[in-house]
Parts: structure tokens; C-alpha cells; sequence
């Protein structure tokens, strides 16, 4: 194509919205209808855009919901590295950990229920999915606990690809938790007080 | 029916054991094939038995699947119970939750792999099913933390209700690790180490 650079640049944007409707819309959807109810012309309704645009960005139906948790991982991953470099000790930045994750997921109560139920009902995320952003989630808090272990903070004992795990999974729970009771007894501060004392008492040195 | 109470009885025992064959059949099938390409019949054939003697026992596919949940928790249920019972502190009591959910699915790779992976793929389980057997198992821990607490053994700011989830999806978390890596890095024992001296540390008074 011969268009200029300015023009390349607005197509790009244009696609990037585009993406980003229809992701919006299949989040919504998902989360209303449960995935497997879902059909691909009720996002692209939801999205205002034609049916067959969805497949110039997704493969199928199973892509968008991959896509959906690679993609919001991929974006609490970039906001924790931010923000962890700017804290200066793995107390604060465990902590920080516990309330980023909770809180994204309690501030999007669709994203959450969509991920929570909607895609651990997809064979072909719980089977084939290489989940490259979920290890690196895993990864950034290895990181911390590596670095509180360095520092003299954590105890020397501890193994970061053990404990990652555990936390990960006290988190999930917390996060279904909260998205699927429909009055939950705890609110979310107390869930991230708790949870952060429990395993900042049982990291420390 | 004017059967004798023996007759009865073995009546009632050879239910139990169809019963028990077609679970343990469905186990195997869903493991093998996944549970949204396993058939009745496959299930059928596996158990010995005719297609339409599944019937008998189970409404459909997701009824098996969930029974299978309910009733291999209500025996871990069980067994904790008669244990801890056995058990005259809080700490040792909170070991053997640890290493008791961790060991029984170590040692029965199938049963893991359909409660790790199968299970949460029926719609029917995410979306309907009231969870009576898990709310049990998560009641036994609170039990043992408010032990602790009363005791004095646990702290006394601890809430039972938030710690019982998150230590449950400790240890979801990390049977699935186990099922789903193909060389899992850390064997059980290191799990279970790991894990009983975050979660007694964190709790400790």
C-alpha cells in the first residue's frame, strides 16, 4: 500500500480500537450468556461492528476468551514491574502484589467472572494453552521473594517456585471468592490485609 | 418389596458396588478422552455394564462428574475427620490437612486430572452446582484454625473464614502443578514441607 506513515499510524490506532471493542464486547458477553451460549454475532453486535470483522482480529470464539486473559495479564504484568520498581523493599512490593491483583478483578467484575468460571470451561485453554503471561505473573513474584531472600527479609529456606504457586492459588481463590458470592461476608481490604500478614508472617526470616 | 432384610442388604451392597465401578469407569474415560469427548457408552463398556444400567444411577454425563467430586471429597472429609480426632494439636492437625489433600491426589493421578482439568469445564459445575462436600472440607480447616486460635497456638486477629479459602487454593494450586507438569520439579514431600511451614508460620501467635 502507498500510504504515507500518518496514515499507517491512524490504520494502526484504528485497528487497535477495533481490537480492543471487540475483546470489551466478548468480555460482556461472556460474562452474561457463560461462554459456550455465547455466539460470535452477539459480540460483534455488542462490539458495532459486522460479524465477519471479528475474524479479521480472532480465529475463533476460543482465541477471543485466550486472548481476553493474555491479554489483561499481560497489562497487570506491565503495571506491577512498573510500579514494583518504584518501591524499594519486598515487604512493600508482596503486599503491593496482593492488593494489584485483587483489586483489578474486584474493580471489573465481568473480566473477573469471565476468567474466574468462563475460561476453565474452555478445552482448549485448559488443554493446549501455553499460558506465557501466567508464568510470567508467576515469575514477577518468584522475583520479589528471590530479592526479599537476597536482602535477609525472607527466610533462606524458602523455594520462590514453590511459593509463587501458593500464593497464585490463595489469590485465585480470594478472587472467585469475591466475584462469585453474591454478598461476600469480607470485604476486599480485609481480604488483602489477611492474605498479605499470612504470607508475609510466613516468608519472613 | 417383600424381599428378607439380607436380601436387601446384598441388594443394596451390589447397588454400592455398580455404583462404585461406573464412578471409578468415569474416571478413567474422562482422564483419557477429556469429559466433553468421553461417551456414556465408552463409560459403559470400561464399567462392564450396559449403557442403559448408568441410568440407573446417574441423570446424565455432568451428574457422574459431579458425584465423582462430591463423594471422593466427602471420603477425604471423612478420613480428616477420623484423623484429627486422633491428632491432639492444632499445628500437627493443620500438617495433616496439608499433606492429606496433596497425597491423595498424588496417588491417584486420574481422579486429579478430572477434578483439575474436567471438572471445571461442565458448565453445569461452575455455573448450578451448590458445593455441600466442599463447604464441608473447607469447614474442617476453619475448625482446626479456630482450635489454634482458642488454643492461643494462632494468632487471634486470624479470620478462619478467609484463611480456610486461601490455604484451599494453596493447595489446589499446587495439585495441579503436580498432575499437570510433566517432570514436576519439586516432589510432594517439598510441597508439602513448603507449604505447612508458610501456612504454621503465618498463623503462628
Amino acid at each position: 500500500m502507498n500510504t504515507a506513515k500518518n496514515n499507517g499510524q491512524a490504520k494502526g490506532r484504528n485497528n487497535n480500537d477495533k481490537h480492543e471493542k471487540i475483546m470489551r464486547a466478548a468480555i460482556k458477553v461472556f460474562a452474561k450468556n457463560g461462554f459456550h451460549n455465547s455466539k460470535i454475532s452477539q459480540i460483534a453486535k455488542e462490539a458495532g461492528v459486522a460479524d465477519g470483522t471479528i475474524y479479521l482480529y480472532f480465529k475463533n470464539k476460543d482465541d477471543i476468551l485466550i486472548k481476553v486473559f493474555e491479554e489483561r495479564l499481560g497489562e497487570i504484568n506491565a503495571m506491577l514491574n512498573d510500579q514494583l520498581n518504584r518501591l524499594d523493599n519486598p515487604v512493600d512490593e508482596l503486599r503491593f502484589c496482593i492488593r494489584g491483583y485483587l483489586e483489578l478483578f474486584a474493580n471489573n467484575r465481568a473480566l473477573a467472572e469471565v476468567i474466574a468460571v468462563e475460561l476453565r470451561q474452555s478445552h482448549k485453554f485448559m488443554r493446549e494453552y501455553v499460558p506465557a503471561k501466567f508464568a510470567e505473573y508467576l515469575n514477577i513474584i518468584s522475583r520479589v521473594i528471590r530479592e526479599g531472600k537476597d536482602k535477609g527479609v525472607f527466610r533462606d529456606n524458602l523455594l520462590p517456585g514453590v511459593i509463587k504457586r501458593a500464593l497464585f492459588g490463595a489469590l485465585d481463590e480470594l478472587m472467585v471468592y469475591l466475584v462469585m458470592t453474591t454478598a461476600p461476608k469480607y470485604a476486599i481490604d480485609t481480604l488483602v490485609d489477611q492474605c498479605s500478614e499470612l504470607f508475609l508472617r510466613g516468608l519472613s526470616a
